[in-house]
């Protein structure tokens, strides 16, 4: 026997116990979105590296991104992110699309970083973005799809916590402190404040330029929950949150800042109450993405959930749906190899019926065959041997009730479909 | 104004009226699958090179697949296909997995080819395949799957033919003819009989060693429509594919031999009977896939269909959807922005009441907010002005049917609802 072959570092195979995790997710995602009226894209998963170089922050486009040389010696990257090709996109076709822009996408990205707890090489991404409007209250809107999607995967306000900030607020905050001129590090430092421990977070201010006496004032400015009440912004954010009806949902939180370089307003992240997880998603308001990319300026608000965190979240709060993984309704047995094109016609007609119809693929004992469907969940099994085959009859088991019942062919269809409400 | 970046060559941006196209197709395959009772997984989308060389052919293998080392040296393949992940996935797991295995896939693929039509670089494809079991029932359960796919998507049979051969028959009529040796050449050489010049052919035909005397005998081999009779396994699998109720697709064409070099039997391509288009869908049955990659031996039968090629010929054949980009079903507008906050209170009322509301995020006029409700297909605009929120009501206007009406604010809902359908 040869060695077996092993997957890609950082890589997941979707067995279909865990492609019905992710089509839980994926379709919770769409009606979230769909509620608000978002309509659905996908980008390239391959792009230029030019794209994610203008704006998406160093340490995303110089570590962690996939970048290779194609057969025509193109440098392309596996994307690490959505929201660059989303720009691109709306710059291609600057006068088409009616405004606002509310899109969303689910699908893979890739960012090259070490595997870990809630983390991969390779993971499915949920984007959501407004596009064309430059109003808290379209922020607020955001903030409404996402914690919709938490109500309807189960998850009330007392579980999870939607945190937001605002990035002009910081902007005024910190050159009040005398740190404008090195804004990006001091965000870099704040992004930070709840990932490293307390010495090498000190330490690493002092990298980022910050002085001593300046220091204190910047912990005090990061552990001042109110701070919000000072911005407009941040007030008229959590007033049309509140008219959406998820203000239960909202904290503020000063150190929640992201990591990404294109943030202008607004920014968001989403954890569980009790801290134990990374952040769920992460977003914000965005100003001029549009024109970086060669469109025009055009202002936006967004956010991106990985699946991989969610899926651990959901599993600890036992969230996930009882899972079956075959789609069947029913299991047409196979009696004997005489009877086979028999049992073939039988599966025909009940898929004709529009019921979901799995045909045993060989003349195996009875008892195998009805193992199958008890391991892969189907609740049904029609059994057709010649002797009801002469009668024009089927033997109908319900897997589930234990009972079976005789009846003629043409009636079995809507018999299954009576038992499962149908 | 900054240059406007480009997407890379060979893939496509998928606008909201491509993804509703690419949902419909996916949405059709995951219901054919779902009927014959397929469960849905998923592999990753970067494997090891080491994967595609055991099996899939050198021309896929050399020539077309995107390969790159990762950041930690590791040399890693964008897949090119589904089966060897699907083998590999098998192999890790001998024991859990109930027999037989009915899977099926829709996703990403990279293909590194002349873009031309029919043909991307990056694309996507369904894959159908049943393991654990070898007979000609089993392949004939698949060409249903994919004829059923077809009707579901208002193909008939005079419309696309699903063509087979086998590679056991063809493996015989080679040897009779002397030409056993350089078997793997002559199934190329079969493989671009209809794809090449004839003269062409015919030299190609001299390097992969067939002789003249051979070459006549060949041809005429490869026009004889009634060669399958001679086969028992063809004679069992159009036998079972009449009881299935799609012999009306089938057709059979010695040439069909498929260009994977793991193919041991029966052999499937689709195409438009009217012959402009690629193959829009290529399968057949594999022995010792699994064993190959470290498992045990266990025969298989599946098929992959590309989007590109069924999508153009669905377009070209009428059969795509009429598509309305947007989900909503009302647009709540705004009237001013004193009022801007009960207008979100509207539409998270009428979200609350299973309704896809969207808002208009700026108090703009009225006509505006109209116009882009019609620009992207929103049925019901729900206007409230002080009017009618002062006396509790909304005006709910019916932009298909032109007419409106004011409502008490709790009704609009049911309304909405009633005048869907719903």
């Amino acid at each position: 026997m040869k060695n077996k072959i092993q997957s890609v570092k950082g890589t997941r195979d979707f067995y279909p116990e865990q492609m019905l995790l992710r089509n839980w997710l994926y379709g919770n995602m769409r009606t979230a979105a769909q509620l608000f009226g978002y309509q659905e894209y996908d980008g390239p998963f391959i792009e230029t590296l030019e794209l994610y170089a203008a704006k998406s922050g160093e340490e995303l486009v110089k570590e962690q991104s996939f970048v290779f040389n194609d057969r025509g010696g193109d440098q392309v990257t596996l994307r690490p992110e959505l929201t660059p090709s989303l720009a691109r996109m709306i710059a291609a076709r600057p006068a088409q699309l009616p405004r606002p822009i509310r899109w969303w996408s689910f699908g893979p990205f890739w960012r090259y970083e070490r595997p870990q707890k809630g983390r991969s090489r390779e993971f499915f991404q949920w984007n959501v973005d407004l596009l064309g409007v430059d109003s808290p209250a379209a922020d607020a809107e955001l903030a409404a799809v996402a914690a919709t999607f938490f109500r309807l995967i189960g998850f009330s306000a007392t579980e999870i916590k939607l945190q937001f900030n605002n990035r002009r607020l910081m902007d005024d905050e910190l050159a009040a402190l005398g740190l404008s001129e090195n804004k990006k590090a001091v965000f870099r430092l704040i992004d930070r404040r709840d990932k490293m421990p307390a010495e090498a977070w000190d330490r690493y201010a002092g990298e980022a330029g910050v002085r001593p006496e300046q220091l204190d004032r910047l912990k005090t400015l990061l552990a001042n929950g109110q701070l919000w009440e000072k911005s407009a912004e941040c007030q008229a954010f959590v007033a049309a949150a509140q008219a959406l009806g998820i203000g239960d949902y909202l904290e503020y939180d000063p150190t929640v800042i992201r990591g990404l370089d294109y943030y202008t307003g607004t920014v968001l992240e989403a954890r569980d109450r009790e801290g134990e997880f990374r952040a769920i998603l992460g977003g914000g308001r965005y100003d001029n993405l549009v024109g970086e990319v060669g469109g025009e300026r055009l202002p936006g608000v967004g956010f991106a959930m990985g699946d991989v965190v969610i899926g651990l979240v959901a599993q600890k709060y036992g969230k996930t749906p009882p899972l079956s993984p075959s789609p069947a309704q029913v299991l047409v047995t196979q009696f004997d190899a005489a009877t086979g094109a028999e049992a073939l016609r039988l599966a025909a007609e009940l898929r004709a019926a529009g019921l979901r119809a799995e045909w045993y693929p060989e003349p195996a004992k009875l008892d195998r065959q009805l193992k199958y469907a008890n391991a892969t969940g189907v609740r049904f099994a029609a059994l057709a041997g010649p002797d009801e085959l002469a009668q024009g009859e089927v033997t109908l088991r319900d897997l589930a009730a234990r009972t079976q019942e005789r009846l003629p062919r043409a009636e079995v269809a809507a018999r299954v479909r009576a038992r499962l409400g149908m």
